[in-house]
């Protein structure tokens, strides 16, 4: 695929991108939409400042969560009703786990990686804390090892469909089977998928899923994650951050909890308001995409940066650390090199934005709403000509100075 | 008091009111401080769009649940380490309340109010939903039966400073040494107190406290809330939302939790950052503020709206339901009436904003920094002209509608 017959190239136009910045770390931080700044704009003067308290009502802000959650839901193969925008996505983990393991009081172990991204494994002792009968099971990366792992004492299995190290790409369909085929229940973390690849959390029939909006969502710093749980447990979700916006009657005020039913039980209390318009503008952004558009693009530039950085680079001791198939890759390439942190470094001064994580990786998201081709091609030269030239190699690049 | 010798007149003018409004609702949703629409924006379309990765140091991001902390802290009497921005109060007083649990595993009582926010006692009970052994102990409002209450099993006791609906003022100090007596560890909700009243935490000795900052602190709708910890507890805060921003090295990604030192373990997840940006500007206003000067100001705002009130409609069938002495009473008044649901919709309807609470009770706040004794005056005297021409008694103004 090429720039001139790319079906998504109009999407560019929708986001601000800085002047001299290849863009390379939205599944870090997601570019800003340009209707942004006025929607927040509105928010702050209109909203809060003049309606005050009345847009509560009026201006929609009681039913974000339940709002953005469906705008949300059909890029995540999920029911309208059944995502919320709520909270952070270690706080949804944490809820996440408790109404599976509410499902499985009979079983004992959650089952998790190793090398996932680190929140979720705090989390996972955060909801055992309290509960001396739980053990945790740690299975390997990209979950190798998920189905020796399986057995009738399994409640719970928490996977990341996509590695936010090595971007692997997990079978979420054919893993949802086999953990229910075990008896156990399945929770997805979605953060590095959701927005670049179809998902499809009903077809496959998964019980929760939790995610975050700031990547290739492109909410905005800190913009509250999601959660989505399977219809079939709407009426059952039972979890300890019950809070005022889950109740049945909110505004009832009374003493005693009773959870309402359907999704809003993932909810707890009051939302960032603010952060959640710049979610809700950046998601109109997304409204009737082809998800698969989006994913072939994904795949063609993921594809092309790996080519180009192997046939260029390579004799400087790049290694590609992401899957080599893209079938098998989300949306980003990371490679390895010892002298991974100053590379990085390097390429940030030259205005290609990535990303290192210990001990020697450096890390590239594409998302293929703003980027093109060319885009790519740049990045890889760029690459090639810090190796080239050896330019990575100063004092300013070295490690131990700020993190980026 | 009249507005000529308010010490407090000028800070009137740092903030946007509507024109023919007099808000008395601050005690829900704060007004916005003139210089909020421009913070946002610059952190909007430099610090997200242009800036982008680089703002999480560049511009303070990664910092800002301590920044914002160091701010509010002198409001409240706390150290300057000892406050942290972050999550919502549901959440932080789940934090909280395990906070104190595992200092004290021996006990098993958590003593709350039956008429506290009702989202304080659905938190209590999502602590307690793990831990079979754990017992709830309810006492009467603004913390009446407390002595009662107290033995040796109490583990922690949990009150508002200000009850949200009568505005009734506990005496911090005495009820927290009576706690301490008992052995049992001291949660104060700030929600109706922080901003309006001079709190002293650290001399008051108290153990945890939490608050909202989207009232009286005017941090605009959701801005997310706060946390305290006493110094004395910093190296032993356990709390089971053990999210990596709470980790000792939360950019060395490693797989166990250890949990920093000091008030961040109090922290979770990622932040949002734009709602916390509107706080912040707001929290400026405060900088140097003389909180006794404030609560000067309050008491006379809220005795003179009592005694204009009580004068002039009691005749129509208001009763007072906060405290009369002042000294007892938060910055709020609140009245009772049969009608009480109209009665404040015809309030609105003039562009008096106040609000209603189950079953009969107008609630009116009063924010020192941008009300005057003029408002309280025009606000009397409308609620007198809506009792004494029965303009309250119209089908619009009738329960039943949309929820205010």
């Amino acid at each position: 695929m090429q720039d001139s017959n790319d079906p998504l190239a109009r999407y560019r136009d929708l986001f601000h991108l800085p002047d001299g910045v290849i863009y390379l770390d939205g599944n870090s931080l997601g570019a800003m939409v340009k209707t942004a700044p006025e929607r927040i704009d509105h928010a702050v003067r209109q909203q809060w400042a003049s309606d005050l308290i009345t847009s509560w009502n009026k201006a929609g802000w009681w039913q974000l969560p339940v709002t953005l959650g469906a705008k949300i839901a059909p890029l995540i193969g999920a029911a309208t009703d059944s995502v919320v925008v709520t909270d952070s996505t270690s706080i949804n983990i944490y809820k996440a786990l408790h109404a599976a393991l509410a499902l499985r009081p009979d079983r004992s172990v959650i089952v998790a990686e190793q090398t996932s991204f680190p929140t979720d494994l705090y989390m996972t002792e955060g909801a055992m804390a309290d509960r001396p009968k739980l053990q945790r099971r740690l299975i390997g990366e990209a979950g190798q090892g998920v189905d020796a792992a399986l057995d009738e004492n399994v409640a719970v299995v928490l996977l990341s469909h996509v590695d936010y190290r090595s971007g692997a790409l997990l079978d979420m369909a054919a893993i949802t089977q086999k953990v229910h085929a075990a008896g156990a229940i399945m929770i997805w973390d979605l953060c590095h998928s959701a927005g670049v690849i179809p998902i499809e959390l009903d077809a496959a029939n998964v019980d929760f899923a939790v995610g975050c909006t700031y990547k290739y969502l492109n909410g905005g710093p800190g913009a509250p994650a999601f959660i989505y749980a399977n219809q079939r447990h709407h009426n059952h979700i039972k979890q300890p951050l019950s809070g005022w916006w889950a109740h049945a009657e909110p505004f009832a005020f009374k003493p005693d909890f009773k959870a309402t039913g359907g999704i809003r039980a993932f909810l707890c209390g009051t939302q960032p308001i603010l952060s959640m318009t710049a979610l809700d503008a950046a998601l109109d952004a997304f409204e009737g995409i082809d998800m698969q558009a989006v994913r072939n693009k994904s795949k063609a530039l993921t594809s092309l940066f790996v080519d180009l950085v192997l046939e260029s680079c390579g004799k400087y001791g790049v290694e590609l650390f992401s899957p080599k198939d893209a079938a098998q890759r989300g949306s980003q390439v990371s490679f390895t090199h010892p002298n991974g942190y100053a590379i990085m470094q390097a390429l940030i001064a030259r205005g290609v934005i990535g990303d290192f994580r210990q001990p020697n990786i450096i890390r590239f998201g594409f998302s293929p709403l703003y980027l093109s081709f060319e885009d790519v091609r740049n990045a890889a030269k760029t690459l090639f000509d810090i190796l080239a030239s050896g330019e990575w190699d100063r004092p300013e690049y070295s490690q131990g100075g700020a993190v980026t």
